[in-house]
């Protein structure tokens, strides 16, 4: 874990533009600067693609990357059921608690996790645990597109990354390289 | 290079918020994925702390970096006149011109440029020079806060990384594996 002087923080990064879950890649870099130990939950599984995944690999054995879920909730080619992206959310919770709980990880990662929680897939109540999960000198990071009023509330750090401009407004596809 | 089918996407990463250098390594893990090579490009010296710095180290050599710049500018501690500081950004406006046409790298990062323009080390002309310089099929991302609207302008993807809480509001001090 960190030195007795580091105060762990709180860090949500928000909103609906592009960059969150690469600056939680990013924040993997620095860490690992350090040789931390890093622990990445993935909360909505798909959401990442090869180049992340395959790049990430550059980064192990310090990131340890966990994927669960489901896959992508409500789009047109999900035929699960609710309860079952909900128990796979569950799951999620549970290894979150136990992986915070261990204190073996100075930064913990959540992908997404607040897109989990809009979508009902984690409760507040649940949310509020993982948190709570949290020792005094871990660095804990909650990355997806609306972040609630409560954690912004909570939080130490909060970045809205905003989006200005996108290429699909000039009708440019997903590009290798930048979106997988 | 990527392939014939790929776009090269101009993206600018701007904003007083955190994350827009964060984000800029996490682009550098997902082309690694693709054992892209990527020329990274700091233009203000000093801005890059010990993680990231020995962080990249893992992502070599498919991620160079270069340092430029003589540290900040008109901060209390910066005894250099203007002209040293404008020479060594000239130093960097011509290696990214270098890199940038080479066509060798599928991504090229020139971070904080933005903040070089603004304190008038690069020109808008030189700046112009650079984006030009590009190819069809090559990313490049700027990042910094104070982006101008002609870049923004002429941009495919633009966030802005809006500070919406920052820990020192709180008083806490920068922190490892956050700040540096």
């Amino acid at each position: 874990m960190p030195n007795e002087t580091t105060k762990g923080l709180l860090m949500v990064y928000t909103g609906d533009g592009k960059g969150k879950t690469t600056a939680a890649l990013g924040m993997c870099v620095r860490a690992v600067g350090y040789d931390w130990p890093v622990c990445l939950i993935q909360f909505i599984k798909g959401s990442w693609k090869y180049g992340e995944l395959k790049g990430l690999k550059r980064l192990e054995p310090n990131v340890e990357l966990h994927v669960i879920g489901e896959g992508f909730v409500g789009i047109v080619d999900d035929n699960k059921s609710f309860e079952v992206h909900r128990s796979a959310a569950q799951a999620g919770v549970k290894l979150a608690l136990e992986k915070i709980s261990s204190a073996k990880y100075p930064l913990v990662i959540l992908d997404e996790l607040n897109v989990a929680y809009t979508l009902g897939l984690v409760t507040q109540d649940e949310f509020e645990q993982v948190l709570a999960a949290r020792i005094e000198t871990q660095h804990l990071v909650v990355t997806g597109r609306g972040a609630p009023e409560w954690l912004i509330e909570r939080a130490d750090l909060v970045t809205e990354m905003r989006e200005i401009k996108h290429p699909y407004q000039k009708g440019i596809l997903a590009q290798k390289g930048v979106d997988w």
